[in-house]
């Protein structure tokens, strides 16, 4: 008769393993600002939330996608009719950024955190210069009921003619206000192999 | 070596058990819309998430507190210099509104939803005018990595005599634009007891 219990099918969810296993191969790990993470072989990518992970995992961290916390109607119409799908057989490469703001950046109003993020820091015209190109998928880890290490995790894919592209592009967003934020980043770079 | 695993300490998480023990007894229970939940007698709140509910428990639902989706810096004042805590000695009367709003709200752009919830609805101009009478604590459930099935549990306690302004208050929330995008809604009113 219980409801609202711990079901891993949750749709929006997915759960990263960092380890020996998995479909992405690891090119680099860096780590932007705060604690690192284990160095991983590879990740593997479980859909929904997996609790437990192999035992020959480093680390494992999972997010839920969810609604459009600042984006308008007009930036979301643009989004929609640039972008692409994450997993385009091209889109070879990819990245895990995996991101924690600090706690002056959640104690801030909606309207405080919309104005740093477009207004002053561009995020969402910075990202819509490089689409098609780069693919992205954010999935959210603050709000899943226990305490991630991370607050977002970003999945980004793209050709690996565009790296360059890419990097030109987290460039920029390093340089805004909004990222003065982040207390902690980690930029994993992969490649995806057929098993 | 993993991280993100679940962790039932976080201390934004409340964990509200429907069964036989509790310090709050069920006075009623309505479902305004969608499906009812199993009727409780006794209504039991345990910090952290608890992932197994006892045995004679009818349901189990959970949430966390977050930082503000809609509010402005303005509002926030407002609401902060006017608010009160919940658990004040005189609040013996409390309220469980558990929500679940559609899936065309959450569709919406973030400036479509602030638009409908507050210069449609009012949303926070209403709840304004009932504080201090009224505390109230929000936890979101959307996101907590499960389909949990309603988005929100709002906890509200206000001394018995205040009943007839909450239940004024709510009848002009369930009366706005914001309201028609409610698919469940059941509301339960508690009386706290000592155990």
């Amino acid at each position: 008769m219980t409801i609202g219990r711990w079901d891993p099918a949750n749709s929006r969810a997915s759960t990263f393993v960092g380890g020996k296993a998995g479909a992405m191969l690891v090119v680099s790990q860096n780590t932007r600002s705060g604690q690192p993470i284990a160095p991983a072989e590879r990740i593997d990518v479980i859909a929904g939330i997996s609790a437990e992970a192999p035992d020959e995992a480093v680390w494992s961290l999972c997010g839920v996608t969810t609604n459009d916390r600042y984006t308008t109607r007009s930036e979301k119409a643009e989004l929609i009719s640039r972008q692409a799908p994450i997993g385009r057989p091209e889109a070879t490469s990819a990245a895990l950024i995996l991101l924690r703001k600090n706690a002056e950046w959640w104690a801030m109003s909606q309207d405080e955190r919309r104005t740093i993020l477009e207004e002053n820091s561009h995020h969402i015209a910075i990202g819509l210069r490089y689409l098609p190109g780069v693919a992205r998928r954010l999935l959210h880890c603050r709000d899943l009921g226990f305490d991630a290490p991370f607050d977002f995790i970003g999945l980004l894919d793209y050709a690996p003619a565009y790296e360059m592209a890419f990097d030109e592009m987290l460039g920029q967003l390093r340089a805004t206000k909004e990222w003065t934020f982040m207390e902690r980043e980690v930029d994993i770079r992969l490649v995806k192999i057929a098993e």
